[in-house]
């Protein structure tokens, strides 16, 4: 790997690590009081299994991202980081999709469900699940870049090179 | 690549072709009409952006599938199914997670937004739900399968053979 190139990588890896991190803190720290006729209730994201997958989905690769930083130039073990980032993408596109269609029903509800839309009741919950949802959009679309150059590098799909 | 594993490849990508294909007719033939307090009302999966988002997926990967069966063995451009798997994968994984996730709702409720179980009215449209989510867990399965194993025969991530 030249060194523009490599410092582009560690750049992207330093992004996306930032990304997931603010993602799990924007979420976590998510919660409000409000009373929905005459009824007091507190909206968390532990109330919903999607926003508590979307967490915990981000906190792993939080830590995942910070010990790659750890990885000698080197070592043999980045073509275990290949296979990693793959399952783990697929982990951050799971619990954001997940959380994204949850969130779509609380701002809009689904009037053949009867669910009414909650953001009217909660908007600073909204509002931090909105975006902690785009640093996960941001990790995710940075994870896809990561993998497809991996995948363009060894397989070169598109058949640039010439062999 | 040898015969027999070839013959697996191909059986495995036909598994994912009918598991597929399956998701979408059970999942676009869900539809029930039941009365919830005085109010009739049809369960359609086009009533929820996810199931739509779900169906759309579905069908791309299955058309997709479908020619994949057209590409002659030595075709070069295996080498672009590579990464046209990896893309579309991903694509089945977020589509499986938004449904799973308004899945859920659907079956459960959720007790803090007052969002209310409606699998007790539209039992039927609850059962197709499930099938559909089941062929589309199977289809992500065999597409993670096939992908890892492309992944471990270009990259060898865990360093099992010898240079």
């Amino acid at each position: 790997m030249g060194k523009t190139r490599r410092l582009c990588h560690l750049l992207l890896r330093f992004l996306a690590f930032g990304a997931t991190l603010s993602s799990v803190i924007v979420m976590a720290t998510s919660h409000e009081k409000a009373a929905f006729f005459a009824v007091s209730f507190e909206a968390k994201y532990t109330n919903s299994p999607a926003f508590k997958y979307f967490v915990i989905a981000n906190s792993v690769v939080t830590v995942y991202g910070f010990l790659v930083f750890f990885l000698p130039v080197e070592s043999l073990l980045w073509r275990l980081v290949v296979a990693l980032d793959l399952v783990l993408t697929m982990l951050l596109i799971s619990s954001f999709s997940a959380a994204l269609a949850i969130a779509e029903v609380g701002k809009k509800g689904n009037s053949s469900a009867a669910w009414l839309p909650i953001c009217g009741s909660v908007p600073k919950f909204c509002d931090h699940v909105t975006g902690a949802l785009i640093a996960g959009f941001i990790a995710v679309i940075i994870y896809m870049i990561l993998l497809l150059h991996s995948i363009h590098s060894v397989i070169d799909p598109l058949l640039l090179r010439k062999n």
